[in-house]
């Protein structure tokens, strides 16, 4: 037995009871089988990530196993598809058991929180690298898509902005981020919080649009929601919720934390006026903070207002990975 | 627009005309959406391919795009499976416009061949890596599981195995396998052919029980039907197909090619003996060479059996990725 077969029963888990999943058949044959739900559409999304690049290489191996299937998951959310499973690829530089227990503890744990099983996947030696593939389901026509917003939308964001990327300037010692790391800050960096419950609720809303979840900045990633839908946004910059952290910041790295920080894992959501009450009840019964920030318009282009409504100049970058980070 | 913006639109295309696929929204938003057929179970499986491990850094990208997508085609055809869409995670040291060019050249023309469209992705900075998952679809109870393999069952092999590791073996300067790469032995280790055609109509063959697919050789990969199955097997040497590139070897290189040469993505199948009209024609209908190559035994364990029926006390080793290879 290779080292590698080793390794691999650091996934291998006993099979979860018939009936709580869509698993037919997991791990150790050519393919994974699912079967999903009469009539759903499939929701897919892959991510990779590398060390140095989305990680520091001396990352606790239980928060990169959580991240790294966070940021799958909120892709789910941000479609309002329900979980089905997931698979793992995997290179490592050296097997290292200990690493790998580790991993897999906070990778499972939060897989076991959102019942999405580890299906298949692969390992393999080389530079660490980490590729998850998550499939959720979604009823056709109900998915919350990009192109789905419209002028005259409300505009909403989940929970609070800007705190993973205080921690991310903390943890590299850069001098406005202050001395010492916040703790909640960095958990929001390393552990970050999937909203897939609101948005399985939200996704149920009728009057809910267009949905986005925040991996590259607020600014950046609603422009996605702009270009794809052909329409423009205001931002009530006094409307938008600070985390204490940020509170005491110089403004223009407050601003850039909140509008351009990147690694929130938040959900942008755009909705009817209507649907303001019904969006109220989704937050309420998920436990979900989410504030209502703006508005979608027939302009284009995205303006951010200050409290007295003057449009501001301010124009953060999003995240490009051919930035300089970490 | 950042460099990996542009890398990205090599990988986009228009979309294929409706009715042709399952694709309701494929690449650019937080998922891509697919609808399967009815009642259908969803297979997957993921490939993780890392330079200097699955392939030769001055590897012609074309092939290497054509081998990426193969490798998991091929894992859909082991299971019976059609093939529904993939995803490509790719991390790259420094984004070359011409070599993604040719790499998606490849990866798309084998896509088109087997109607399985890209469908989304990932892109960022890192050491090369190629992550490839792949959906397919197959009606409940139909897969060809590694667990179905009975005792008295025929076992085949498609097509031919051993081409991929001489040429392997050849261009690494190995000196048995002789001063010259043969063209057709590097074309099955660069660009094979996965059996797909002969994977869908096998799972409609009442009689078809296991199958698997040959990555790591044939001995190795029927090892691990015997334990998935807890069956025995028998393999009659002079049965195997024997392509003329390998004819001529010494007889423990030209075995270890055949038995353990990794790379063939040719199908083993087991079948009741009655099913043996309905796989020739099976393999008539997709013009694929399937050959009868021994039988599955109650008593366990892997029998290599000359000619005259004599037990051979060749045991080679499946290849495992912490062997030194290439």
């Amino acid at each position: 037995m290779g080292e590698f077969e080793l390794i691999r029963r650091h996934f291998q888990r006993a099979p979860a009871p018939a009936g709580d999943h869509a698993v037919v058949l997991g791990m150790g044959d050519d393919c994974a089988l699912l079967q999903p739900s009469p009539g759903q559409q499939l929701a897919i999304s892959s991510d990779m990530l590398v060390e140095g690049r989305h990680f520091f290489p001396d990352v606790d191996p239980q928060a990169l196993g959580h991240k790294a299937l966070a940021v799958n998951l909120s892709d789910l959310a941000a479609m309002g598809a329900r979980p089905l499973g997931f698979t793992l690829a995997l290179a490592l530089p050296h097997p290292d058991s200990d690493w790998l227990a580790r991993f897999a503890h906070g990778l499972f744990a939060l897989a076991d929180a959102h019942a999405c099983p580890l299906v298949g996947g692969d390992t393999t030696r080389g530079p660490l690298n980490l590729c998850i593939t998550i499939f959720g389901e979604v009823p056709p026509g109900r998915a919350l898509r990009r192109d789905a917003a419209r002028a005259g939308d409300d505009l909403y964001v989940s929970g609070r902005t800007g705190e993973a990327r205080l921690a991310l300037e903390q943890l590299r010692g850069t001098e406005w981020a202050g001395p010492a790391v916040d703790p909640e800050a960095r958990a929001r960096l390393e552990r970050p919080t999937p909203r897939n419950a609101l948005g399985l609720a939200l996704a149920a809303v009728a009057g809910a649009h267009a949905a986005i979840d925040l991996s590259d900045g607020l600014v950046g990633d609603l422009g996605h929601i702009l270009s794809a839908s052909g329409v423009g946004a205001d931002i009530h910059l006094s409307a938008l919720p600070v985390a204490p952290a940020l509170q005491g910041l110089p403004d223009p790295h407050r601003l850039e934390c909140l509008l351009a920080g990147g690694d929130d894992y938040e959900l942008l959501l755009t909705a009817t006026p209507e649907a303001r009450a019904a969006i109220a009840q989704a937050a309420a019964d998920t436990g979900t903070p989410v504030t209502r920030i703006g508005r979608m318009t027939a302009a284009p282009g995205l303006r951010l207002l200050d409290a007295s409504g003057q449009v501001l100049p301010f124009h953060p970058r999003g995240f490009d990975h051919f930035a300089t980070r970490p």
